[in-house]
């Protein structure tokens, strides 16, 4: 009989403690494979430190509320290892990981860590340390490749259309309305600035920038104009990486000359203000998206849960160095089948938001509704105490 | 028989449309005394312009979305009217009272709007127009007087408390950890941000700076300071109208030379940047923690709607120049009673977050902890379709 670690890694989810649920769950349907239940502390650092915690110390009202808890319950990092795996630190794991008569290591991360994770099946196998590694997808993005959508993003999704939404009933309501430029997550993917798509025309934004795309200067100025002369307001949704040249003259300087580089969304609310003259508000998302419990799709919820399960048996079936996918069947009824990925085609991949996906730049296209609809659906009803929506309180008992 | 109009005014809160929701409900109740519901478009503006709708054209399914539905569904304005109230625009707004033979006006806002309130109260005595003017108050930023709290704030208040848990979550979970500045709406009242002290210790902001204290900036970078040091990163609520003596030397500027001041949070976290070179991340709430409709109170909702009804009740009775006010008669059990106070009293006036509801910068008192924890209790179940908390849809008829 073999322990099991898991790590998280990365930003966090909504769901991100969700998938631990799961794969707490399914460890202990198997408790004659599975013995000690550890968690690493800020991801794998708590393996290369022998920091480890003995997730089994914990209550089980606690470990339910995993379902509603916001940020890394065991900590994460966003320490990248080193590309040679003949580094010392790789032994240091594999040390720790044999200490602890660990036969079982579940990585739940995005890109950089499936790289993480792809490393350490690597170096078990080349050291013949007898050991799983199962990587469980995660990220707000939606970038992970080999997968039809990651764990975390239809329920950030549904935060970025239900805030747009809201926001934009009060933008409307003033006679002199303003240029609203709501700043949203994603670096080199559009996702879940694409995901405000799905509200329906009068909240809808009238204009949408992602990474994807050239982002033309000029041309934004003269959009934004014409939204404002046709609506009295506007609602532009970015992404936080558009490729924005920045203009020195009219970058933000502080009294040493330094630049002092805002949001994004902060410089183009100036630059519409200073060029057209007009009443501007920005909006950055920032955590929240990520970490407001409140609009957790019910689907990510079911299918968070399900992929830590799978992830353990999966393990236990002898798979190593493969992350859990999903596979789009159908999006009408929703279906999706799980497989398993080599990690060495997902490591450090990254996928876009595709041409088929979008339209112009007022529009995605019907093929990319038709992929987010059934992802944001359902609600979860959290548990609340005092008007406060509960979060899981660990002991964080740690392994000697 | 006389027809009604109703007024949203000022900023929206998330249970402003539910006031509405229940001066329509009392009124339907009265069909031998009120006639006509209308909606006077954009505020007072609408009874200045003669722009009403009429509310009994709308489908009674949008008529039930007003419970869950952000910003004010009328429309609504910032203009404040003459002091004088002998200026044309009073007696404009009498003849279009007159005109549509109204017999009762609500207002509903906050200090601004009250002042309007009153001023037409006072004219319409002056002029012998048989009209009841009744205030019904709102306001997020809870500084109404001679009430003991504002439709709309408990809602904001409980908007607050739940993103900073969830913040707080999201930023206790990496190893290096960041000061996180968030900012919170109050221009002169603190009461939002100090609503975030109902937190729990482990997830409450380190620091509160209200804007009824002075603001002492050497003494707030040293306070941030110590806080890293102790914590290893930092929660620090702050409202939007604390008084920062905004130094030169850091002042942001544009290409042209002309100051660029952001929000105050950004500017704190320049500034802690510089001095103590320490991470750092601003969160202004914005918009949302007013519109937002998900992290709305139980209690708040069912006092509008009260509000709403009695409003219409104290009108028939024949009461004008009054808003219908709370007084708190107990904590626990929590019991209020409705009452009336006369406008003048209100107008212009301005209730601060006392002395004795604060204890140092790190907490608020027991005091103000048992006058909040009430008013958050209880949540409401929104209605979704495909994802999206649904939101009435007006049709706007117009009144010839």
């Amino acid at each position: 009989m073999k322990n099991m670690v898991y790590i998280q890694s990365g930003g966090p989810t909504s769901v991100i403690n969700t998938s631990l649920y799961g794969a707490i769950k399914e460890a202990r349907r198997h408790p004659d494979e599975i013995g000690n239940i550890y968690g690493s502390v800020h991801g794998v650092e708590g393996l290369i430190d022998d920091e480890l915690i003995d997730i089994n110390q914990e209550d089980d009202e606690q470990i339910e509320l995993l379902l509603q808890t916001p940020g890394s319950i065991l900590g994460t990092t966003r320490r990248k290892l080193p590309k040679d795996i003949h580094d010392p630190v790789y032994s240091q794991i594999m040390s720790n990981i044999t200490k602890h008569n660990i036969g079982y290591v579940f990585v739940n991360g995005g890109n950089d860590t499936m790289d993480t994770c792809y490393k350490l099946s690597l170096i078990a196998k080349e050291l013949g340390v007898d050991v799983k590694v199962i990587g469980v997808p995660k990220t707000i993005d939606n970038d992970l490749a080999c997968t039809d959508h990651s764990l975390g993003f239809p329920s950030a999704a549904k935060y970025v259309m239900n805030t747009i939404n809201a926001l934009a009933k009060d933008a409307q309501c003033f006679k002199v309305g303003k240029i609203h430029i709501i700043e949203i997550m994603g670096r080199n993917a559009g996702w879940l600035t694409a995901a405000a798509d799905l509200l329906p025309e009068d909240t809808r934004p009238h204009l949408f920038y992602l990474p994807e795309n050239n982002f033309d200067m000029a041309q934004f100025i003269e959009d934004v104009r014409n939204v404002y002369r046709e609506h009295g307001y506007g609602i532009i949704a970015i992404s936080e990486g558009i490729n924005i040249q920045r203009d020195n003259a009219n970058a933000r300087v502080d009294g040493f000359g330094h630049a002092q580089l805002g949001g994004a969304a902060t410089y183009l609310c100036d630059l519409v203000e200073q060029r057209l003259g007009l009443p501007t508000r920005s909006v950055e998302f920032s955590l929240l998206q990520r970490a407001c419990p409140v609009f957790t799709s019910k689907v990510d919820q079911e299918e968070a849960i399900k992929t830590g399960e799978l992830a353990v048996q999966k393990a236990l079936e002898g798979n190593t160095g493969v992350m859990i996918t999903f596979r789009r069947v159908s999006s009408n009824p929703y279906q999706i089948e799980y497989s398993l990925a080599d990690l060495s085609n997902i490591a450090n991949a990254e996928a876009r938001v595709p041409a088929h996906f979008q339209k112009d730049k007022t529009r995605m296209s019907d093929d990319f509704r038709n992929y987010l609809r059934p992802l944001v659906q359902g609600e979860i009803n959290l548990k609340y105490k005092d008007g406060l929506a509960q979060v899981a309180k660990f002991k964080y008992v740690r392994v000697r």
